[in-house]
């Protein structure tokens, strides 16, 4: 496999000095005032599109030196029709044109053609039909795995370099519901879950050591990263949940492992909104919002990194 | 609740005396010859968007007197980029135009907010913005239930008329892997996730009796059809898995409950391609393609009916 997704998340921590995933989750009525100010004086499908893109792009600049890659939400782009999705094409591309890693958290699951249907749209090099290079690809995307192998071969085959992160334990409190539950052989659905993981990414592994196909567990539930990490060794840890939901960065460093290179802190509200939306009425909007945004990443950056020292000490 | 998604299906169903979903799954290299062709002369994303389109409407008009309802999967849009995003608009808005019910195949899932934006995506009644009516509204949805009650919720609540599909046994051969494994109280994990599809939809019941939370279920897997039936007995069932992927009949018909209504076949690949794409090389292609379409459409409408009166009689 050349120059697979994992490595270059291992590489881009390393460089960095950071554990931090930036999410791209745009929401147009927590945006700083004056943007929402232009929309209201100007509701048009182009003014959506450009103001999600102009945010984003300040999000980006303001975070990206503290940032291991950037995570888009498909569905906060899918909520406002066209012009949403044409705003995630420019992020896509202005994403890509930085250099920046790219995980793209959509979720998407289906089987055999189906599934290579989305792995087309999202993970493919090349467009379907002209050969071109398919703009919208992500470096890795998020999947849900209740379907079986059918519904991860797919997305392997499409495009081996591509990341996979399998949801294994969600970070919300009603996750347990089927999550939690005992399976006869002692093992929770989650945890089954990741075994699966395991198995389908040892057969897609890294130079670095970890494995292609990754999962997804809750930065709220530190006890189960713990447990998750032993039984999934290899596999890059995405861990949501931090800031808004309560996530505790002991989750990360537990999960962690012995490099501390296998576990990534998601944040999204907690990076991206770090301002009162009134406080930025004027047109020098982007500034104070690009200080506030740089300030929390750091801060998110060095925050896991002191939790990784004292565990590592 | 007025009007549910529910009941309008139930309605549907009876008039037409049929229990067929038509997938609409435009796939470019298994289109009519002729169609190809026009789009390797002027290959554009434009004429893409029009292929598809035009195609579409060909399998609506010619199928829809045989049908309850038709289900779009997004991932044969979203795999041709903003040319296939606009198809499914046009698509959708079709459908609506036309009275016909919309069942969107999409298998979207996450928490809270973003599920919300999920939901204001495909079963909002209107723009999150400009409050105008959401053309790309359906009448249900499918949806991922592993993430438990937050991630159901919030679909329930953007737009309590529609319809929501939870995937509890799915159609292919490696469902099994996680769907089938037994819990420590004896039932499977896709049992209990038809448990709790029956239990959220016991609070969003019909007039017609049944739930407005129905499951997926494989016409793969016919005797656990009849287990999950009795296990989510007002849950309506969308079975996939009916022709290409070898599905049975008995499968719907164990599902269908004493009256009849409760289930539902979804057949793509063969009521949508009943033809060899060279056959259809002219600018007549239209009027075969309907002929095949049409006809696939009541073999099987037909056939369902004489099982259920088998089995009813």
């Amino acid at each position: 496999m050349q120059n697979p997704f994992v490595d270059r998340l291992i590489e881009r921590a390393q460089e960095r000095d950071s554990r931090v995933i930036v999410g791209l989750d745009p929401n147009l009525e927590v945006l700083p005032n004056f943007l929402q100010e232009r929309l209201r004086r100007e509701p048009t499908e182009t003014n959506i599109e450009e103001i999600l893109f102009e945010f984003n792009v300040a999000v980006i600049e303001a975070s990206a030196a503290e940032a291991v890659g950037f995570k888009p939400q498909a569905a906060f782009y899918e909520q406002y029709g066209l012009a949403g999705m044409k705003a995630l094409y420019r992020t896509l591309t202005r994403l890509r044109e930085m250099g920046e890693l790219i995980l793209l958290d959509a979720k998407r699951n289906d089987v055999t053609h189906t599934a290579g249907a989305y792995a087309t749209a999202w993970l493919g090099a090349h467009h379907p039909i002209f050969g071109t290079p398919n703009p919208w690809r992500a470096d890795a995307l998020t999947i849900n795995g209740y379907l079986g192998a059918d519904g991860i071969r797919p997305f392997m085959q499409v495009n081996p370099e591509a990341g996979l992160f399998v949801l294994a334990k969600t970070s919300n409190p009603s996750s347990g519901e089927l999550q939690d539950l005992l399976l006869q052989d002692g093992f929770s659905v989650a945890e089954k879950m990741a075994q699966l993981a395991a198995e389908w990414g040892a057969t897609a592994m890294g130079e670095c050591g970890y494995a292609n196909i990754g999962i997804v567990v809750g930065a709220t539930y530190p006890e189960q990263a713990a447990r998750l990490r032993a039984i999934a060794p290899r596999a890059p840890f995405l861990m949501p949940g931090i800031g808004a939901q309560g996530g505790s960065l002991q989750a990360v460093s537990a999960a962690a492992g012995a490099d501390q290179l296998g576990a990534y802190a998601a944040s999204s509200r907690g990076v991206m909104y770090p301002f009162a939306p009134a406080a930025l009425s004027g047109p020098d909007w982007r500034d104070a919002a690009r200080q506030a945004i740089s300030r929390a990443a750091r801060e998110l950056r060095l925050a896991i990194r002191r939790v990784l020292a004292s565990q590592g000490g």
